[in-house]
């Protein structure tokens, strides 16, 4: 869990159904991930998937202008192409304005 | 995935680093959604959790009042000591407004 910043930022929740074949997948997400982190406004993420297939990865930004860039990226060329046909049964993107927010426990 | 409502709505995210210890934790997590979904406002959640620990649950309510109830109620009373104490090493819980979305392949 990255370090929550003050609000309002801005959150990408990106939910998928993963197909069950893998090959290529572990390849495409790490360089998605080293690309989303290269980004102006990327401020981090939390991803989590389970052995059902289905994963939810919410990455954090400054200001939606940044997220939607992002968006854009995110859905177009290969990962769009690739997402679509090889690796995700489907996903949603949802951007969204975080309003509010608590933490407990350890530090993030 | 539940059908995408459409916007503005209400997510809740909710991340967080379980203990390895699980005793009792799946029949919280039970009685939580259950008593999620018969609250005013719930319209579904999607839910995560890899095999690190680490999970995230989205919920998603009609407006920022049902979910700020939902936030207020767990945070406190049994579920949140219950969590602090025995299940989570840390929690983070974000009330965001979705602005925009989108979705590819079947239905949710």
């Amino acid at each position: 869990m990255p370090k929550m910043p003050p609000v309002p930022y801005v959150a990408v929740i990106f939910t998928s159904r993963r197909r069950p074949a893998d090959e290529g997948y572990a390849a495409l997400a790490d360089r998605m991930e080293a690309l989303a982190a290269a980004q102006p406004g990327y401020m981090g993420h939390d991803s989590a998937r389970g052995e059902d297939g289905r994963g939810i990865t919410v990455s954090y930004w400054t200001d939606e202008a940044s997220a939607l860039a992002w968006k854009d990226h995110i859905d177009h060329a290969e990962a769009r192409r690739m997402g679509r046909e090889r690796f995700y049964e489907a996903f949603t993107v949802r951007v969204a304005v975080v309003a509010r927010q608590f933490h407990s426990g350890d530090a993030p």
